[in-house]
């Protein structure tokens, strides 16, 4: 079991610290909530939970750890054996993986002593943070999509290769067909899909070449990439393939003019009678570039995206804070300027129109709303729902949502309604 | 040893199956390199080599990652077995960590059998695109720090805890004074730094409780975080500690108008006497706001800088390719639109001007220029240089960077000349 309790700030062990020297080990409680949304998100999508989970059980300091804490000569020792002893413990509420929710809404709030809720502020934002984020990204591509098949090609420009193996999860829970990212489709299941490079096309004489050699050993999922030398060309050569009966999946295009050149392949592919060719394309691809290449009429069957997608190019970050709001049964909340904050552990009502989402109220917390009690004392109450279920709440979720923030540019901010009772 | 093996992309493991086949082992080129660079980026700095390194090594397919390959029903036995016995067995050129360079340059080539170099892509476009991405963001915040401490705040909204990993030692290559992330602080013996945060200043009941507490279980490195109620209301409540000879080494303000703040608390420590008093400022801030900050003449010694740094966030990603320059000692180039490449495998020659860089040539590769060659058959042949080293060399670099490229704002090109000889 690797370690993750070394990937915390050092002010989170300082202030434990001082909270266990001063006595301040009444119960707190932290909740983690997006302020406000970033430009172009007209909701987010909760995205990371099993995963926190993970990453909280394997929260536990080594010995060579404490070593090296001990070596920077700051902490007593008394300290590092509370570290040494360090376990999850905590009770921990969340809005489930998969659900959609807006600003100033709990996602995830944490409830224990003082100190061992502190200490977990760090690698909680860490893994929520990215989670929620390329989720909601995904969810935009779902939206622009139409129904056509999305795949996730991005692992090459995550940002690191967590980043690489969440966000192939976030994109499946979020309507993707599956990713080309085979970690990804080991540890979660997902369904992995996979074409050629063109550095495959270049190394053999002729394309012709190059295409044959692949469908002769995978005859039964050669997708052709056809755009290396001349995209029309490449084209021709795959019908002269299949009027061998070689047969062809499909063909990717992964530069150029996507609408004007799929457009033009599917007539030559359908002049032919190949009309169950299908179509992919790549290409730095937004969800903006998507609904442009749908709405344009493109014959696109599927849409490989990555780094814009991955990157949450157009949104990298989200103004996601982890504040106390209670501390021995008192309210806590700040005043900096911008930064105001909620008190109380809190609960959240969604109210429905016609089956879509009308209004949100934020309350003091109270069973029976979106807000789960995940986890009491460190321990799970129940078995998380499988990848799988949490996709088909992701589709649930996206019905009921109002037409208006469908929308890939900004609307208005949906009503949240934070209640002081 | 943890296996990296997986995070590649299906078609890295159908192409090699297919040039195994096909006997197309001979020795291929593929060469690492920027497009172009992204706006407001006037150059980029290498980083991420003993990193990668550390991935190729442990590159190593496990009886579960070949079971799971099995399970997939698309490979055959023979290639699984190539699989097996796979070790990073190639040549590895690359520009050294620390070294700024530029658009079609060859950041890393690696050459070997085609299958074996081929299999490679994903998992080094990961590791390098993300370092140099995160080291050239870093390295514009120390432009613009004009000599003041800098310290990476940003695992908390990292993509990922390895994105949160890697750039603490980027942000340290590219000048940084430090880190708060202490997995960095013991992995790569990084100085580490911290405050305190809000929620420990709500839990006293008063601000003043709170900053006594810490300065008596941390006296010789209290630095206030001022700002939760009222900033210079809480610069006051340090002066008056310091009165009481608490030692307070500064303050920290998180929120409101930066500049101005600092200068009156400045203003207020100075005029007791307590001149000695560090202002670090903190909040999201960018390379921008720290170079606003400083020219408006803000008293300010430290900045710590995390979200928009670490997600890079003004531009995400790089243009990044991973490219078969070279095939059985034949060019290899491609004709996509916009995708242009250059054949062969690459040296960069620099040629300066009274002490500043003045234009690059890359040329057919031949030793005496900066691209050395690291690994032979896939084994390093010297120790690579310490963090410390690379640091230095950093510096260095800045100190040859011509006036015009030190510019925060997009500056014309820097010429690199590509040659075909």
């Amino acid at each position: 079991m690797l370690s993750t309790a070394l990937f915390t700030d050092l002010y989170e062990l300082t202030m434990a610290q001082v909270y266990l020297e001063k006595g301040k080990v009444d119960r707190a409680v932290f909740s983690l909530f997006v302020r406000e949304l970033p430009k172009n998100r007209n909701f987010l999508v909760s995205c990371g939970l099993e995963l926190l989970l993970e990453v909280l059980e394997r929260f536990q300091f080594t010995d060579e750890q404490l070593f090296y804490l001990k070596s920077l000569g700051i902490f007593k020792d008394w300290f590092l054996d509370y570290l040494k002893e360090y376990r999850f413990r905590s009770d921990l509420y969340a809005i489930p993986e998969g659900k959609i929710f807006f600003q100033n809404e709990p996602l995830l709030q944490l409830e224990g002593s003082l100190p061992d809720v502190q200490v977990l502020e760090t690698i909680t934002m860490n893994l929520m943070h990215y989670n929620v984020l390329v989720a909601s990204k995904c969810a935009r591509c779902y939206m622009a999509s139409g129904g056509r098949a999305l795949v996730d090609f991005g692992l090459r420009r995550a940002h690191g290769l967590d980043a690489g193996l969440y966000s192939a999860r976030a994109c499946y829970i979020a309507g993707f067909a599956g990713t080309s990212n085979l970690q990804a489709g080991m540890t979660y299941g997902l369904p992995v899909f996979g074409t050629m490079a063109h550095s495959f096309v270049m190394v053999f004489e002729e394309e012709e070449e190059a295409f044959r050699a692949f469908s002769e050993v995978f005859p039964d999922r050669t997708i052709l990439l056809i755009d290396t030398y001349d995209t029309l060309k490449g084209a021709q050569k795959a019908i002269k393939l299949m009027k061998e009966c070689v047969k062809v999946v499909g063909v990717r295009i992964d530069s150029g003019d996507l609408g004007e050149l799929s457009r033009e392949v599917r007539e030559l592919f359908d002049r032919e009678g190949f009309t169950h060719v299908k179509i992919v394309v790549s290409g730095g691809l937004s969800e903006e570039d998507i609904q442009g290449l749908i709405s344009s009429g493109a014959p696109i069957d599927t849409f490989g995206v990555g780094t814009k997608v991955l990157t949450s190019s157009d949104a990298p970050y989200l103004d996601m804070a982890y504040k106390l709001v209670e501390y021995g049964g008192e309210p806590k909340f700040k005043l900096s300027p911008g930064k105001k904050t909620f008190p109380y552990k809190r609960q959240v009502f969604r109210f429905y129109d016609g089956g879509k989402m009308a209004w949100d109220e934020v309350v003091r917390y109270r069973e029976g709303g979106m807000v789960e009690l995940i986890c009491k004392d460190g321990r799970p109450l129940k078995t998380l729902p499988s990848i799988k279920e949490i996709r088909e709440l992701f589709m649930k979720e996206m019905e009921s949502l109002p037409t208006a923030l469908r929308s890939l540019s900004k609307v208005d901010d949906y009503n949240v309604i934070v209640k002081n009772d």
